[in-house]
């Protein structure tokens, strides 16, 4: 992936990988969001190898997504706590999940329920603007060239 | 990406992400979305490398999410048109360019508009049942085991 190319581009939708831009890193936001924020809790949870999990959790560090905070001093040991971009982001993995479901969805999977409804949720990307689902009305790509 | 496991497993975001789990393949779906089809208008809207696209348009159609048709017999020549399974996730790429216009938009950026009432749309998710944006209220995940 070409960070760079992405970052200086007009395109907010790669401004966007830029930061987040590859299943690992979007599994360890999903997770974070979970609660976990220890280095062997993401290496367990998800079955990652150790040193991709260690850049995947330094870049999402340097792009702001996570945050480091030392939890021991002897022996120096370091967590990575979710920030507010980062959870900014939760919301985004819940469509994919949706999508997911929809497109790839074999066998039992799990699902997030509404804890005071007790209903399982059911993410829609909407235009807050017009209340319409995205994909729905006709839209007009407009670029600053 | 160890796409297999990913496959397999429970969660429905790791099963939407072993289908488009990385960003040229994500901008190839937001170009085919735009109307592109052929190789060549690829390689040159992403100026992305032409083994990397070769590559990610052959899992692309393998997913499902793009449809390779021959519109050349002599010489052969394929193009590659988005899906309705390919369409069905341009929401969410809508979602991923608001969010990084908020964590990444220095900046004159490049946007969409709903083409009746010819404002910026305000891409947002949603649980549809109780109309809520997803992260306002509390969830709980709901495994198989």
């Amino acid at each position: 992936m070409d960070v760079e190319k992405f970052h200086t581009g007009a395109c907010p939708v790669a401004r966007g990988l830029a930061l987040v831009g590859d299943a690992w890193s979007m599994l360890i936001l999903r997770n974070a969001g979970h609660g976990q924020t220890r280095f062997d809790q993401f290496r367990v949870g998800l079955d990652i190898a150790p040193n991709i999990l260690a850049r995947r959790l330094k870049a999402l560090t340097a792009s702001g997504l996570l945050e480091k905070r030392r939890y021991s001093e002897r022996p120096p040991r370091d967590e990575y706590v979710i920030t507010e971009a980062g959870r900014d982001f939760l919301p985004i993995l819940q469509a994919i999940g949706a999508w997911g479901r929809r497109h790839n969805g074999g066998g039992e999977l799990s699902y997030s329920v509404d804890v005071e409804t007790g209903a399982p949720i059911e993410p829609v990307v909407i235009d807050r603007a017009t209340g319409a689902p995205i994909g729905t009305r006709e839209l007009r790509l407009v670029t600053p060239d």
